[in-house]
């Protein structure tokens, strides 16, 4: 594990040195420093997890089969192409939230010198991607369908934080639009997409599939990423703070989270005044009752039994899957996330 | 001329219904009334040269034979293509410039409701090319040609917008880094490849050609694209404001102009001195100053020998090209410029 991971890393390194000779532009001191540390800092730092399950998904389904060089280069680079995809939504999604800090360090744009630049570095970012698959992928039989991928994940995960964006508009917050299927689609759209199913979806291309034959696993992975984020939101308010590595504000940032949408339906007129007259406010006091009316409305227990009516689903529609190989990258998936605590 | 305008505008009308109802994304009414303002705000409303220079274009290279409706409607919807990528620069530039009108109106992100969703928007522009792409370009043989020349003209942009910025960073003005070849890099990068290269380049794939055997053509227009923003940086201090529509105040944005690369390169050390005192300030008198300097220079006699020059080199690279049509079309974009006062 520590192996792939550092294989990883490596490949990182040379797509790196590949991006800054990138012929298609003619490069200076000043741009190649830039860019290189740009790079370095807003697209290796994360967990990873997206890009390295990409050659997880790959090697279950070479059913055990040893992975070539070639192979493992192959898988990684795409890998790489959701982590960069991923820099460059967190780059531009920082900007729009006016955030601070991101991967325990300043967001980029904070940085002296940065500023709003960092909203072409976003671009940059995600135009290293068709590089990238330009470079190592335009021989390949999938190649075509490698850019409609990206470029169809794209599209949805940008459509998904327009609806976050429009829902919660600074200066018109209206608890009234916050349902759970306002909240199912712009998880769908924001997160499920590219966190769950592009990773899979690119493992299969390398194996030579369809994706149009593979309507069934999207649906699933699609699922378990909403069945991620609703994690998220649970451990947001009820996880514990020094495992999860932060400190909530989901309520206090009037976040469209499925505990408020939960809360919503199993109020009565009473409960939803208190939910209407303390959330996305910063007062600690504010806060108290937010979580009070969770506590009353015993949202744990709801969580726990949508946590495992979510698994008993999951696991059914995995199973009825018609290839093994697929069940157990499936399983794989599922397994690293039920019942997490972080 | 009149006629091929309208018809292109339907087509606009088309593909904005098309993208409303993009079974890739589960549509509210909301969030379909933001796209669609969003949309008729940026996109239709600039001059709309380089979309209609894939049609004309086109046109040139059949030689006269009469287009049916289904070239017309691709070579227009080509021509959106780029329209819809000039929009996503200009929302995202507004925000990095701090910029306050757009063709007339406020900059779409000053308006009320929408600040730094425009982010995101500028985002979904850019998403809604691979879109337009896929539904009516996917079954043609050059379907993966447009993609790459789609994403290869995008990162030469984003690349060129980098070393503006990183030139130009707020609070280090800095005069000693405006060199000619810094100017070049600049326009070469961020401007010629989408503004004059990129429409040819459509009508070339939509012919059946191999762009990679008109890497001669390539250079030509990038040429061409230099001397328009040469003209560009001309007209800004030497035209008439009522012609061009607007009042020129690069010497007060302390832009990298080839005015000032210019002068420069043809001052005294005495003369450089006014220029590093008084350039990139607001006051009217330094403004003056520069003004005076650039007079002195006698930049408008050296702008005129560049022109004639810039027009005698292409000219004779137009002429030495093998084919009349392509001839054709270089000379139309030429002739188009040539001279030009606003």
């Amino acid at each position: 594990m520590a192996d792939l991971k550092s294989t990883f890393l490596k490949v990182y390194s040379v797509l790196k040195s590949e991006l800054l000779e990138d012929p298609a532009f003619e490069w200076s001191d000043d741009s190649r420093q830039w860019v290189e540390r740009m790079l370095d800092y807003n697209v290796p730092g994360g967990k990873l997890n997206r890009g390295l399950s990409v050659i997880d998904s790959y090697k279950l389904l070479k059913e055990g089969k040893e992975l070539t060089e070639d192979e493992i280069f192959l898988g990684s680079a795409l890998g790489w192409c959701i982590e960069w995809l991923q820099a460059y939504f967190l780059v531009l999604d920082d900007i729009m939230d006016n955030s601070h800090t991101r991967r325990g360090q300043p967001c980029w744009f904070r940085l002296p010198k940065v500023g709003l630049i960092a909203v072409n570095d976003g671009i940059l970012l995600r135009n290293h991607i068709p590089r990238i698959l330009r470079k190592h992928f335009s021989n390949k039989p999938y190649y075509v369908d490698l850019l409609d991928l990206f470029n169809e994940v794209e599209f949805q995960t940008a459509s998904g934080q327009m609806i976050d964006l429009i829902t919660t508009i600074e200066g018109e917050k209206d608890l009234s639009k916050y349902t759970l299927s306002v909240h199912r689609r712009i998880v769908q759209y924001k997160t499920a997409y590219y966190s769950f199913y592009l990773s899979v979806a690119c493992a299969l291309l390398m194996s030579g599939e369809n994706l149009d034959k593979h309507i069934n696993v999207k649906n699933i992975l699609v699922e378990m990423g909403v069945y991620f984020q609703v994690q998220d939101d649970y451990l947001d308010c009820f996880g514990d703070p020094e495992t999860i590595g932060k400190i909530g504000t989901d309520i206090e940032d009037f976040k469209c989270s499925w505990l408020v949408v939960k809360a919503l339906e199993l109020s009565n007129e009473e409960q939803k005044k208190v939910l209407y007259e303390n959330y996305g406010k910063t007062d600690p006091a504010n806060v108290t009752k937010v979580k009070a009316l969770y506590n009353e409305l015993q949202l744990q227990g709801v969580f726990a039994e949508f946590e495992s009516k979510s698994y008993e689903k999951l696991t059914a529609a995995i199973e009825a899957h018609p290839s093994k190989a697929v069940q157990a990258v499936l399983k794989s998936f599922l397994g690293k996330i039920y019942k997490r605590q972080k």
